[in-house]
Formats: structure tokens, sequence, C-alpha cells
């Protein structure tokens, strides 16, 4: 069987994040994985994590509820598609948890980690979407600087919290 | 790590087919898998198979192009999700292959298969939709009746072609 890479990128389609910090990759990958750390660092501060649910495995679930400063609830709700630990995650807001397919998908989201040194990691966060419209819009919703500043907080909470 | 089962069935958004049948699991299994078998059953005749592409891994092609009587041509893509050799696939199209959103997602859907002997198996196929009205729509496309009809061609072609 051809063992050829799954995902194909496209520059039309979708957005990529790719950037060295200077954290331990184990420790990137246990921020994105345990609920105590994400909640801390996944949106972009006066924004805050209202609900995080992570079961680490294929079509389970991966919720980040969003809350806005004024205080409004934003459903964020999806499922892993794919997991190998401390270097790759896959997830989708295209499916439910149980791969059931969701009323309004948006996604799919890659997070790649590959250890540079023990102290530093290459960190490439992906958005793969359906069309060049969905695309736009994560443009104008601020993909470039949301994505960014979300990892500067996960630099910072590595730093000083792990 | 909870080890529940990641699929929750819901009567009121799934159809099932289930059905013990005459034919070994792992034949099943290789009509399934296998573009070549695949092509002669997975329509209800006299609709048939256009194109068929298989890449059986998560997030690999599941292509079964439809051909109506009047050879008008319908696409059928997407991806699989998870592969249990001879007991267990998923699929949806709600992902093309590489896990990107696809524009018109219509269901996931599981195929098990259970030996009860060597001769006999225990075949459940579950249909997996977002809401009522998509079960509705599917029911009314013939769900029953179709999945029934293919899986005795299914059968037909193991007896006499396997």
């Amino acid at each position: 069987m051809s063992k050829s890479p799954i995902y194909t990128p496209n520059p039309t389609l979708d957005l990529v994040l790719e950037r060295e910090i200077d954290v331990p990759h184990e420790l990137v990958w246990t921020a994105w994985t345990t609920p105590e750390h994400l909640v801390q660092w996944f949106c972009p501060r006066p924004w805050g994590v209202a609900e995080c649910e992570i079961d680490l495995r294929p079509g389970g679930v991966f919720r980040t509820d969003m809350r806005s400063p004024e205080g409004q609830i934003f459903p964020n709700i999806g499922c892993f598609l794919e997991v190998v630990p401390q270097r790759k995650m896959v997830w989708t807001d295209a499916l439910l948890p149980g791969y059931r397919p969701a009323p309004n998908p948006f996604m799919t989201a890659m997070l790649l980690l590959e250890p540079l040194s023990p102290e530093r990691t290459r960190y490439t966060a992906i958005a793969i979407h359906k069309d060049p419209e969905t695309r736009q819009k994560h443009i104008e919703m601020g993909f470039e600087h949301g994505w960014g500043t979300v990892l500067d907080q996960l630099v910072e909470h590595i730093k000083t919290k792990m």
C-alpha cells in the first residue's frame, strides 16, 4: 500500500503558522492535551476558555468552548482524527465525537511538533479549509495574529508554569 | 483514559442494517476493500460503480462514484476514519482525502463484521447522520431496500465469484 502522506498542502485553501520556539516539544504536547493547561493559554486574552474536554483518541471529543470578554459563550466542539504522541495531532469540527457529521463545519486542523534540540521545537499549525472563501474568512477573523498570540501565550505558559 | 466506545447509537439520527449472512467474514472484508470486487456488487443493479479508489488507512480516499442506468455519474468521495482489518471500518463523506472538510457532507458510515462461525458472519452497517431531517431523507432515498439489495448482491458475489 502507498505510504505517501495523507495530507497534501494547498496554499489556496490552507493557512499555516510555523515557528521555532525555545521550549521542549514534550511540554508543548502536554500543554495542548491537558485541559488544566490548555484553558490557561488557548484563547487570545481577554478571551478565555469556558469549557474544555479532551478524549485523546480518534473519534474522541475535543471541546474548547470560548468565552468573550463580555461573557458570551461560543461553543467549539469536534473530534480527534489522528494522534501521534508528542509529534502530531489532527482534529476537525466537521465531525462531532463518534464521527457524527457536524452542523457547522469550518476546518480541520493539524499540529506538528519537531524536536530541534532538547529545548527547541519547530511548531507547525495548519488550518485546512474546504474552499478559498472559508480560508479568506479565517484570514479576516484574524488567523495570523490570533494563532500567533496564542503561541506566545503557550510559550509563556510553559516557561512560567510548567 | 476512558476506553468506552467512541460511537454512541442514536435511533433518531442513525439507520442500521443488521443481518446474519452465510459467508466467511474474511471474504466480506475482501469484497468491501478491493476495488475489483467492490465494483461488482456495491450499487443496486441496474446502477453501477463508475469509479472506485480505496486507500485503506485513516485519511485515505474512499471513492465509489455511481453510474445511473442512463449513464449519469454521481460522484461519491470521502475518506476512511478507522480501519480494523476484517472487523470494522468507518468512513465519511464529511471529509475528503487528507481530512479536508467536504462541500456536501451527508453521512458517516460504519461496517462491523462479527464471525459467528467459519462460514457465518453478523453483518452490521450503520449510517450516522447529523440531524433527523437527513436521516429521513436517507429513508426516502430507499436506505432499507437499497442497502439490503446491495447486501444480497454482496453475498451472491462472494458465493459465485470468490
